[in-house]
C-alpha cells in the first residue's frame, strides 16, 4: 500500500521546498509567451527545461514537434495500478501593460499581499506554478521511495493561451501512445482558501458570427431612411428575440436535452454557502440576470445561455454620420450542459435567425468553435479516491464543483482518448492571472505539492 | 419691370460662358478642405477669392473672420422690391481616395461622361459650381443692364463640410446687418434632367447617443454568463422595442404633431412618377422597409422616422472572445417632420430607454444635434415667382419636392433671421459628391446661370 510511504514523502516535501521554488522560478524566468512569435525560442526553451527536468526523474521525455510550440510527453515506467495522464501548460500570456506590473514580471519573488507570502510573476498561477506542484510531488515520490506509486504520463502543451489548433490533431495522431485511465488536469481553483475542490461540470461552448447584409452600400439616413431596411434594426431585433422576459433562451428545443441536476447535488451546493451577492458584488452587479427561479449557481455551472459576445454596424467612432450601414454583425455564443450538441444548438440558431429575416436581407454565419460540456460522473472510484486525498489534506472535505466556463482540452481528452478528467487545482480567484501582477500563494505551491502526493497516493489504492 | 431685359442679360450669360468656366476653375483650384488644418490658408484664399470677385460686381464684400473659417458677407446697393439673401459654402470634402479619381481633384478639366459635356474636380458639383450660377447669373444682369434687378446680399460659408459650429453665432452676432425678405440656397438637385424643383421640406434631425452600463468591468461569459446582465442584450431590446412591426416608431406621441399632407400635394407627387423600384433597385434593395401603405416619396418627405445609425459592444475584431462587455452604444437618429419638436421627440426617446433599463444597468446620453424640419408655405408669393421663372427657363413646370434629408441653415435661416428658405439647385444624383470624380454637367452649371437670371427677375416683379 502506498499510503504507508505518506509520511515520509509528505517530509520530503516539506524539507524540499526550498528547492522546489527555485526550480519554479528557473522556469518562471524563461518567457514562453505563446502567442507572439517573437518568443518562440522562450516557449523551447521551456519545454526543453521540462522534458529534462522529467528525464531527470526517471521519465522517458521528450520536446516532441508540432506545427506551433512543441508538446513534452513524459512516460513514467509501467506499473500496476491505474494509470493517470497529467495535463498542464507551459505557456504564459502577454505581459502588457508592463507599467502596471510592481515588478519584472518574469523575476519571480517572494513577497507579502494581503498578509500572505506569494510567488509574483507571469505564470507563477497559470499555469507554471499549478504545474509544478505535479512535477514535485512526482520528484518526492521518487526522492524518498525510489518509484511512484502508480504509472504516470505528462502531456505538457505550449499553445494554451494562444488559441493554437495542433494539440488536437498531436493527440490524434500518437492517441494509442497518449492512452491511459485517466485524465489529470492542474489549471483551476480550490473553492475557497480552506476548501479544496474537483471541478467535475465545465459548460461546452457554440460560437457563431452572425451578419446581416441589406443595401449594397452605406446609405444617407436622409435620403433613405423609413424606406430602406437598416441591418442594424434588424439584428437587434433578432438579438431581443433570443432572450424571453423571464431570462431563458428562446431557441426551439434549447432545453430539450438539459437534465435537472440531482436532489443531492443540489443540496451539496446549498450547502458550500456561496454569496451570491458577494460574486456579483465584486464586478458591480446586484440581480442575478439569468433564468428566474435558479440560484446563481446553478444558472452557472448547470444551466445553458445564450450571450452576446460582441455587436456592431455602422459608424460607430466619435461624434456622429446619418449612415444607414449595409451590414451589421455580432458575435454570440452559447454555453451548453450536459447533454446538449452543439451541432444542434448552432443549427436551431441559425434557423431562428434565418425565420426572422426580412424582406432584403441576407445573412452570413461563420463558425468559431464548438464543444460539448463535460461531466465527470460523481460516482467514480478514482473520482471517489481522489477526493478523499485532497480532504486528508486540508483537513475537511474537499467539494465537487461545476464551472461555467470551458476548458476544451478536457473534451479533447474524452473525445480523442475516451478519458474522464480530474480538473484537481490550487489557484485562487485573485491571483490576477492574464493581468499584471499575477501571483501564486506559497501556500497553494505547498500544499497543492502535498495534495497531489496524497492523490497520487490515493489512485494507486 | 426687370423681365423686359431678360433676353439682353440671357444672351449676356451665354455669350460669356467661357468667362464663367474661367472664373470657376480658379475657385476649384484652390484646395479648401475645410475639416483638414493643414488648408485653412486655401480656405482663405477662397475666401478672399470670392470677396474680391464680388466686391468687382460692386458689391460691398468682405471675408469676415470667425473662431474657424471666414464667412463672405457681401451687399448690393439698396433697390425697391424684395431683398434676397444667398446662401452657399466655399469649402470642399477631402479628397481621399486619391487614387480613386481620373485625375487631379484640383486641376478642372471638360470631359464627355455617359455622353453629357461635365466639369470634372472636388467642388464642381458641392458647391462651387452651384455657388457660381448665381454669382455669374448677378454678373450678367451688371454687365448687361448696370444694375441688379432686386437686392442681393450674399452669405458664403467655409465649414458646411466639417460640421463646423461657427456659423450659427456669427448669423446670432449680426442678425441686423443679415435681415432680409427671403433665403436662397444653392445645394440641392433638380428633380430630373429635364426638370427643375424647388424644395420645400426639409426633415429635420433629432440624434442621441445612448451607452448602457452594468458590470464595472469586463467579464468571462465562461464565469458570468447567465448571471450578469449583458449591455449588448439589453441594447438590443431597447433599439427592438422602437419599431412596431408595421414599420412605425413606437414612441409615446411620436406622431402627435404630425400631419398629413394635404390631397393637393399627394397628388403632385402621384403626378411625379417616381420609380420606387428603380431608386430601391439603385441600392440593392426591392422592398420598402418602412411605414406600411405608404408610398415611397411619402415615406422620405413627409414621414419621421428613427434609424440606428451605429452599434458597438463587446468584442468585434478578428476570431472570438468570450466576452460580456461591461458597455454597449448605439448612435440613434430621428427624422422629423413639420410640427415636430426636436426636445420633446430627444426626451420622449430618453424616457422610453429608461422604462426600459433592467436592473444593474445605468444609462449615459450624448446629445449630437437637433434641429426642426422646414416647411415653406406652398402658396407664398415669392414661392410662385420663382417657380414660374424656373420653368420658363426649362420649358416645363418646375415642381416642388421635399428631402428627406435636412440642411441646417435653412432652420438657422428660419429660427435666427425668421426667413422662409427657398431651395433651389442645378445638380444631379449622379454628380458624386463627397466621393471620388465628382462633377457637375456643363448644362447644370450654363442653364442654372441662366435660371438664377430669370428667377432674379421673376422675384423682383
Amino acid at each position: 500500500m502506498p499510503s504507508r510511504h505518506l509520511d515520509a514523502v509528505l517530509a520530503q516535501v516539506d524539507a524540499g521546498l526550498d528547492q522546489s521554488l527555485e526550480r519554479l522560478f528557473a522556469l518562471l524566468r524563461i518567457k514562453s509567451i505563446s502567442t507572439d512569435p517573437a518568443y518562440a525560442d522562450e516557449c523551447r526553451k521551456a519545454a526543453d527545461w521540462l522534458a529534462e527536468e522529467l528525464g531527470g526523474l526517471g521519465f522517458a521525455a521528450a520536446a516532441r514537434p508540432t506545427p506551433g510550440h512543441p508538446v513534452v510527453v513524459a512516460h513514467g515506467p509501467e506499473q500496476p495500478g491505474p494509470h493517470v495522464l497529467f495535463y498542464a501548460h507551459y505557456d504564459v500570456q502577454p505581459v502588457d501593460p508592463l507599467d502596471l506590473w510592481d515588478a519584472d514580471p518574469f523575476e519571480p519573488r517572494i513577497v507579502e499581499r494581503a498578509g500572505r507570502q506569494v510567488i509574483a510573476a507571469r505564470g507563477a498561477s497559470d499555469d507554471k506554478g499549478q504545474m509544478l506542484t505535479f512535477i514535485e510531488a512526482c520528484r518526492a515520490w521518487k526522492a524518498a521511495t525510489g518509484a511512484l506509486p502508480l504509472r504516470v504520463s505528462l502531456m505538457l502543451e505550449g499553445e494554451e493561451e494562444s488559441g493554437g489548433k495542433n494539440l488536437p490533431p498531436f493527440m490524434r495522431a500518437n492517441a494509442a501512445e497518449l492512452k491511459a485511465d485517466i485524465a489529470l488536469v492542474c489549471d483551476t481553483d480550490m473553492w475557497d482558501r480552506a476548501t479544496p475542490s474537483i471541478t467535475t461540470m465545465l459548460r461546452g461552448l457554440v460560437a457563431d458570427e452572425v451578419e446581416i447584409s441589406a443595401a449594397d452600400k452605406d446609405l444617407h439616413s436622409g435620403m433613405f431612411g423609413n424606406a430602406a431596411r437598416n441591418p442594424n434594426q434588424v439584428l437587434a431585433e433578432i438579438i431581443a428575440s433570443l432572450r424571453a422576459p423571464d431570462g431563458t433562451v428562446t431557441l426551439p428545443g434549447f432545453y430539450d436535452d438539459v437534465a435537472e441536476i440531482s436532489p443531492e447535488l443540489r443540496a451539496q451546493w446549498q450547502g458550500l454557502g456561496f454569496d451570491e451577492q458577494a460574486f456579483l458584488g465584486a464586478v458591480g452587479l446586484d440581480t442575478p440576470a439569468g433564468e428566474q427561479g435558479r440560484s446563481v449557481l446553478e444558472m452557472l455551472w448547470a444551466r445553458p445561455t445564450c450571450e452576446i459576445n460582441g455587436m456592431s454596424g455602422g459608424y460607430t467612432g466619435d461624434g456622429f454620420k446619418t449612415v444607414i450601414p449595409a451590414r451589421a454583425s455580432a458575435k454570440i455564443s452559447f454555453r451548453l450542459v450536459s447533454g446538449m450538441d452543439p451541432a444542434k444548438i448552432r443549427a436551431a440558431f441559425r434557423a431562428h435567425v434565418e425565420s426572422l429575416l426580412p424582406p432584403d436581407c441576407t445573412v452570413k454565419f461563420t463558425p468559431h468553435g464548438g464543444s460539448p460540456a463535460i461531466t465527470v460522473p460523481a460516482d467514480g472510484p478514482l473520482l471517489r479516491r481522489a477526493l478523499a486525498g485532497l480532504s486528508a489534506e486540508w483537513g475537511k472535505p474537499a467539494v465537487i464543483t461545476g464551472s461555467g466556463g470551458s476548458i476544451p482540452v478536457a473534451g479533447d481528452f474524452k473525445t480523442i482518448l475516451g478519458l474522464d478528467t480530474l480538473l484537481i487545482g490550487f489557484a485562487h480567484v485573485d491571483d490576477q492571472i492574464h493581468s499584471p501582477n499575477e501571483k501564486y500563494d506559497l501556500d497553494s505551491f505547498h500544499r497543492g505539492i502535498r495534495s497531489w502526493v496524497r492523490v497520487l497516493a490515493a489512485l494507486a489504492e
